[in-house]
């Protein structure tokens, strides 16, 4: 996957964290992802579609997406309840958007997105495909975000 | 949600099935989801966009999507191996790509596959989104075609 697809999703990620939930990232070795590697408990899934089609997954540790959530809506969840996975999905979508737009292709559109929650559930991209892996260390916990873009071969 | 938006899955889902698989599918209750409910273990998700967007979930039991593999590949995977998670993603681009033709949006583009694998995990759409739940049962076990789709403010 080409530098200019995945360095808008980078610099969304850490935008989308400084502004909505006043957290700094720090960027860990960005990877090819291992096809069948383990996520976080929660992850928020958005697909993109247009001249470039893909997935965005957002994932983020049980304890980092209930913490994200109290900081975006002010009260803290029991559990991982429907609060929870309606902020994990518009983290997601916050930062599907925000990539969106830095990337060169003008029409682009996203998916609604959605969140799986489950301990060691596993997302696989289709094998063709070399989706990366972006970790992010931050005061919240680790997140990872991970991405499979690839040129449409006719703009469908 | 509309029926003119999930009855082009529910044939969709019958047409892939009869002549990617040879397996006739017999629709069980249609239902609004249950936000939480648990699906298979593996499920294929794909996005839509353009002036519907959404998420289909095509969730299957271990044991069906090892069939439907031996059945697409013509050699049985020994347990959810990529085999496995390739073909269940490519049977969601199917239904996907059958319902869209059938839809009568005409702008709808679909996103790359990715395919989740894990017990008890949970797909939660938006809560503001109304998801059905499309059961249905054949000779390789249960299968739950899932579906939040809804208009877009904007063509974006």
């Amino acid at each position: 996957m080409r530098a200019e697809y995945f360095n808008p999703f980078i610099s969304a990620t850490t935008e989308v964290f400084r502004t909505m939930l006043a957290c700094e990232l720090n960027r860990g070795q960005l990877g090819l992802k291992q096809n069948r590697s383990p996520l976080f408990e929660v992850s928020g899934m958005i697909g993109i579609s247009g001249s470039l089609h893909g997935m965005v997954v957002v994932s983020l540790g049980r304890e980092t997406a209930i913490t994200a959530t109290e900081i975006l809506v002010g009260v803290r969840p029991e559990g991982l309840n429907s609060d929870v996975t309606d902020c994990v999905g518009e983290i997601a979508n916050m930062i599907a958007g925000a990539a969106k737009t830095r990337l060169q292709e003008s029409d682009l559109s996203i998916s609604l997105p959605t969140v799986v929650c489950g301990k060691n559930h596993l997302v696989s991209f289709p094998s063709q495909s070399t989706p990366i892996s972006l970790p992010f260390d931050s005061e919240l916990g680790p997140i990872c975000v991970e991405i499979g873009l690839a040129p449409s071969l006719v703009a469908c």
